[in-house]
């Protein structure tokens, strides 16, 4: 299935001429390293970056180290800010975010293992979706760079073909 | 294997309190996605960067387009500037890049699919090993985030243990 996904999104991408930009955190690269793994990937993918510590997010990413510790390294607030900063960084057409907790600790009040926001932005908007994923640190980790996948193909449903 | 290496890597960054980051060119994110699979790995992982575009070298790791063109982004030369660069990003105390063909296409003269140049950096030295792996992308990419594993083991082998 993971597969099927992600010929779709790989096909649109290169259709559409958009580029794409990612920022993880959690998943540690999962997700860029699925982005390019189909050769041809190339033509599309600008940039990962892998933001594990908060530091990082801050360094790199411009996101204010008040900010994160006032909403949390796992927020939506952080999600979007990583994933449109990815996209000003890259100078890409979308880029996608992941933050969560995948486990076996870091669980907060609020926040149990497995919380997960993904964030995608475009330069029209950038939305971001939180969600509770079951089962093992790996199994978190493959479920939030699936899921990204999805929210990408997503958004990019109503790109035009650039070659027609 | 991996994961014994892994588990082995693992262990020694822990016990030496040395943090890494790593830079990526051909493996996409495979080798930061490796490094963040166990649990406590935020303990020593700081920065991954999928440096796969020429102008994210340029950009992210200050890596000069002119050089890059000059040596080539698969070259002795970008390894050792990607790990170093990544290291000065994260402040970290060891840093891994890689950069290769993993294929189908993107043979050059002299430098078949297959061809991957891997670095490590601490504050004392950067060093770099070319290799020739054999088999298909995915193959070809799995190889070199293994030796990067390799590499950097061999690299914290006189590292003393901060925890005795």
């Amino acid at each position: 299935m993971q597969n099927k996904k992600l010929k779709i999104l790989h096909d649109r991408l290169i259709c559409s001429g958009i580029s794409v930009s990612v920022a993880e955190s959690c998943t540690g690269g999962l997700l860029s390293g699925l982005l390019t793994s189909l050769p041809g990937s190339s033509g599309y993918f600008r940039l990962g970056v892998v933001t594990y510590s908060d530091s990082a997010k801050t360094r790199l990413l411009k996101i204010p180290e008040k900010m994160i510790k006032q909403e949390g390294a796992v927020s939506a607030y952080t999600a979007q800010k990583m994933s449109s900063s990815a996209r000003a960084l890259a100078s890409s057409g979308i880029s996608a975010a992941i933050t969560g907790i995948a486990g076996p600790s870091g669980a907060r009040p609020g926040k149990p293992v497995g919380t997960v926001f993904i964030s995608v932005s475009t330069a029209q908007r950038t939305i971001c979706r939180r969600f509770l994923f079951r089962g093992t640190r790996s199994y978190i980790r493959k479920q939030s760079a699936e899921k990204a996948i999805e929210m990408l193909i997503a958004s990019l449903h109503s790109a035009k073909c650039a070659r027609s």
